[in-house]
């Protein structure tokens, strides 16, 4: 490994969920919205592939700014646009982080948070969530500079009230990132935090109610002077064209995501419904996901199991995850296809028929 | 500026040329191709406008990487695909060098490679180009742990010969990394030292010849092992589903772009002739670009007057280079209309004939 930085060596990749290029595949391991993008983004697309695609995009993505500012209230000074949330995340670290200061992580959670510091250089705090899976106050007492709260937590689901993010938010010195990437199928979020506080960024995607993940566009927002710095770290045309249009497009077409939404809810409600039903233990989730558990199957063999008969959900073998597996809400027809292999899978079945 | 770091706040951020929204100016000011994207490219755009946005892309570029290896000769395993060529630039430093450790970069030279070192921390060894702006080999002999090259070098547009690149790279203990954002506007490259050392990266760029500026989309070859620290460090999904199938047709329609740098190239002896009879002075371009300088008129005035005009080029107000504006090759009709603007200028006229 000549050249290469210690901190990135010792680091291990961080692995995303399995993206098989074939269509065979009941795809429920991502959280990728299983309804396609509007046809006004679509249309953008349309629109954007031309001669103009030979000049840079807008720098700061300023238009896409301008409205984000408008649908969420805040300044376009407040907003900042990036290659996907990976991105925002990765600037977070390197732009307020110094290389061998601590940041506060929670376990388990999003995982690349961890990995993302590791590689920098930094020391990440980790701070284990309690027997329910709920963050413990004190994790604000550490000596640290960030604080990473994804909210609701990934793979768990879990939404910590805004009253108590803010309690955590006061009590930190430091700046606290709330990570709102499965917040829009939540009931609350913390967006007035960052309005309010010098401390809080709050960060979201348009990967998730929006149907864009394909397409690469996160953003955060908060106080303007956080906001610069990571201005001044990004490269100069970190999103580009094609994606600055189709974000742009998908909030002129809000009403289309939150239908949406309100079907992955609903989806939601009844997947948790029959799963319980058929003896599993579900987390309560405000995500386009759930984590489930049967009492008597390992969830590595589920996922096995289920992989055989064409349906890929996550399963994660870390302490405390790895008697779950994570679903992701599909449509009605994939979700009642994943109901039907879990029932037979349960029942003693191979899950092959054949 | 709380909880920003003190490397960041010390570095001034970088500035791209301007980018004007409307289509009023006569843009030779960025480097951007004159033509069009290949119909071939538009067309993948239009067909990546579906459900598909909704998934995330290949996380590694898989397909296109596959087809820049067979383009460039190359195994896969050597290709590393990036978010355009500020990605990759960033990647290497974040990568291979340290908080704190040494780095080459030349002078007069791309500002973003100082900028990119002194935000990580890093501390960039400054090495002064010759009086005809050209390479000392003696830059090698530095104890730094990578050498920043673009090849040919931006601004100055001037090639520095593969033997004598090689020679610097056999020279130098670290790694090299030559930037060829614009060298296929040249006469020849330095792949083949990409594919036989040890220490060499090539990065390259669909930006230029390949009109494709505004889809964000830059590669790395080199040796294995440093690649695969990249794939590393990047984020999961970093370039998007748009920009990889324009990308890819791009390469699947070369003969379109290497018509198109055929007739820039063609432009662009034709008005380095023509500055050179208005009694310009014009460095040696391998780029799609050329640096002029008049023996009268200060090019601050130039660059003013220009843009009374109607007509953007970029002026430098960096020592060396104050002297020069840098004039992207435009269409034919572009450059007739720059060079009677630049004839007026001379001739004494404001630049505004009203």
């Amino acid at each position: 490994m000549r050249f290469v930085r210690k901190s990135v060596q010792e680091t291990p990749p961080y692995t995303p969920g399995e993206q098989p290029e074939g269509t065979e595949f009941v795809k429920l391991n991502t959280n990728e919205n299983p309804y396609p993008p509007s046809p006004r983004v679509l249309e953008a697309v349309h629109d954007a592939a031309g001669a103009s695609l030979r000049l840079y995009p807008n720098p700061t993505a300023r238009e896409l700014r301008e409205k984000i500012g408008d649908v969420y209230g805040f300044d376009p000074a407040q907003v900042f646009v990036g290659n996907g949330m990976d991105e925002v995340l990765s600037l977070i670290v390197r732009t307020f982080v110094e290389v061998g200061e601590q940041a506060v992580i929670f376990y388990p959670s999003y995982t690349l948070d961890e990995i993302l510091l590791r590689q920098h250089g930094a020391v990440p705090v980790i701070v284990e969530l309690g027997k329910d899976f709920s963050v413990p106050l004190e994790a604000a007492d550490a000596d640290a500079k960030v604080l990473f709260l994804p909210n609701p937590n990934s793979p768990t689901g879990i939404l910590e009230p805004q009253a108590k993010v803010r309690d955590l938010c006061e009590r930190f010195r430091g700046l606290v990132v709330i990570d709102e990437a499965y917040v829009d199928f939540a009931e609350e979020n913390c967006l007035e935090l960052a309005a309010e506080m010098e401390n809080v960024l709050v960060s979201r995607t348009f990967s998730k109610s929006s149907s864009l993940a394909g397409l690469r566009v996160g953003f955060a927002v908060g106080p303007e002077q956080l906001i610069a710095a990571l201005n001044k770290t990004k490269d100069s045309y970190n999103v580009n064209r094609v994606s600055q249009a189709a974000a742009l497009a998908a909030l002129e077409d809000l009403p289309y995501a939150i239908e949406n939404v309100a079907r992955i809810k609903a989806t939601r409600t009844r997947l948790v419904t029959q799963l319980e039903r058929q003896g599993f233990d579900v987390l309560r989730s405000s995500a386009n996901f759930v984590m489930a558990r049967h009492p008597h199957l390992a969830a590595s063999a589920i996922y096995k199991a289920l992989k055989e008969q064409g349906i890929l959900v996550r399963y994660f073998e870390m302490p405390r995850l790895d008697q779950y597996v994570r679903i992701t809400i599909g449509t009605d027809e994939e979700t009642d296809r994943l109901l039907g292999a879990l029932a037979e899978i349960a029942a003693g079945g191979t899950g092959n028929p054949g």
